[in-house]
């Protein structure tokens, strides 16, 4: 990886607007500060596009959904469109509900997003309009994995062209890319699907990237999603030696965003680049 | 307690439905993952049925009612009844204000509870019509004790043929009860009341519990609520030992959920079976 | 510091009615929790002023504002000045959207505050309608620091004037100050902006402080800044010393608020009184 991608964001400290879910909202605006940018909520149509000006990224993420938010949604992404501010999709349990489906349908026609952001069964659901989700989860059955790496990365790159979006697919492996090229990034720890949020979390973390890279948004993307494969391994290997449990993990995951250097990241990736 | 009941969450992993209160749903959707479960939030009124349908269990919490999510705590209830899922109660704050006591009302009305979670001074808002609630905390003349148990057991035994739910009330010693049986259980430790969710988080291992166990959902719920304890003074020690505070406690209690075995619990509750 | 402050904390635990965002809602509520006082969240309009009735103070918090709940938090603040009760604001955010300018300029001019606490940007805000916040943070521009604290005292002071209220900014100097007196507190550290909801957080502080000590709440609100510098600070220590990273740095802040004598915070604060 290039070490500029992550120098870019220590210089810029980009500014994210997140019209996000209430859940793990906590969460990504403690792992949005943790990697050097600054979150900032705001949901309300009445403030949305101004929030959005004043701002470098904006993240859409469907977790729970309602209708007053998708209006925000849309005219937040309208605004951003327009001040070619990054757009990220985090289409969170999309296939999980007819309204789910027709929300991501709506909001892939009227906004163009930069990043789509999803597990396999979100993204296939977007792609194929399949409906496989198992509730937030991806379905065991859709996982990624060198068995099935070819067809899913067809899939993306046509997902890609159709939308003009990088395409990160997130699973045992991750794979992040655009019409063109691809990145195979086999990091990260099953137990990260033991906490809430580390989907959120991450498009939270693309977004930061992307904003402080807006030429480079798929080396950025691919940055930003192997980061967090090498926190979460780390955290792993505490929580293992510490002898604690998943609470913990949560911590030592964004603790180890905070503290990652680009050679922790460097020695530790297991990316390939296609 | 019987192994079989958490090996039955084990293979199952319950997907559960929650409607509950924004300051603590990060908790609870972190309980449900760290005992093995899966949580879905979703309170829109246009997917909550469908929500309901793809789930295991619901879980209705009134910490931060709305009018629009009243309307959605019924639709998802009714639906829930229909499919025969199990639906769990938490009044949060049952008591705090004529609003409140009046959604209590009708949710109890308009849908079948399977089992009936609060403090004591809930429980009896529920029970009696009392308004004895200080906040969303138990006021502290209602705590059960040896003194008053007989009578509260007489009420929640009532409360339970009227309701036809399992009743549990927490507090110093906890009550798990339906007509005829009912578990007194001396775990805990006052501590639990520093930090803000536990209550929301036990109603969520509930629901797990419950869902993986519909035949045995007394013993489930008496499960849960042990559990739940144990861990309780686990976390206590561990808080103790390491010289530290209420927030390192509230993450220790959900590590020693994610981590706690049959043994273990076994070990250490100090359960009455009546 | 008074001990006598601390000491009537300990015996009241004050009950705190938050209106509040739900980003940084679980921080605030494990912090007052923490801080030996007890807090509820509601922001219904059917149930607002029946909670402030039962409550001892009440926090209004704009970080996640939308058009119903500003009428609740009118309601509320409207009952809770009928009952004398102090009301905390904290206008997250004020100058960021002309939305959170208007809501600001309403919520002044139809409630009587109490305390009204937030960075130097949204303290701006509201005494010299600039807009210079950089979204929810301060502008590093206008930070309070040895070369501008006159200044900034100076139109402190004015504003506790115009609005009655103690204001509290926060900064590398936090300035708690009436009409007449003023604390400089230089305790706390930068990294406290690494983490989500230290404002939010200190805000409760106060309302618990200030409702504890409602006649002395200019004293009550220096009280509850330092103890957040101070504990700040040995945060900050313990993260340094175990080598981890910003969401270890959120437990123990928590954490030392949680166990902070009236000896240590004495001990340890850096406070001058004009």
């Amino acid at each position: 990886m290039n070490k500029e991608i992550k120098e870019n964001v220590e210089q810029q400290h980009p500014l994210i607007h997140c019209i996000t879910n209430y859940v793990t909202v906590n969460d990504v605006a403690n792992m949005i500060l943790a990697i050097d940018g600054s979150p900032i909520m705001a949901d309300e149509i009445k403030e949305v596009t101004e929030i959005t000006s004043i701002t470098n990224a904006l993240v859409i993420n469907i977790g729970t959904l309602n209708q007053t938010k998708v209006e925000s949604m849309i005219a937040a992404g309208k605004k951003a469109n327009e001040l070619h501010h990054p757009v990220i999709l985090d289409p969170v349990g999309a296939g999980a509900s007819t309204y789910r489906n027709e929300v991501t349908e709506r909001l892939l026609k009227e906004i163009q997003f930069t990043v789509i952001k999803g597990n396999i069964s979100e993204i296939k659901c977007i792609a194929q309009k399949t409906n496989t989700t198992a509730g937030v989860d991806a379905n065991d059955a859709d996982l990624v994995n060198e068995a099935n790496i070819d067809e899913v990365l067809a899939f993306a790159k046509k997902l890609s062209q159709q939308t003009g979006a990088v395409i990160a697919i997130t699973g045992p492996i991750d794979v992040v890319c655009d019409t063109e090229h691809s990145y195979l990034i086999k990091n990260g720890h099953p137990i990260m699907s033991r906490i809430t949020g580390t989907g959120c979390m991450l498009a939270g973390v693309i977004a930061v990237y992307v904003a402080a890279n807006p030429k480079q948004r798929l080396e950025a993307t691919a940055y930003a999603v192997t980061m967090m494969g090498v926190a979460g391994e780390s955290a792993y290997d505490k929580m293992c030696q510490q002898k604690v449990g998943t609470s913990s993990y949560r911590t030592y995951l964004i603790d180890a965003m905070s503290m990652m250097s680009h050679e922790t990241l460097n020695g530790g990736m297991k990316v390939e680049i296609q």
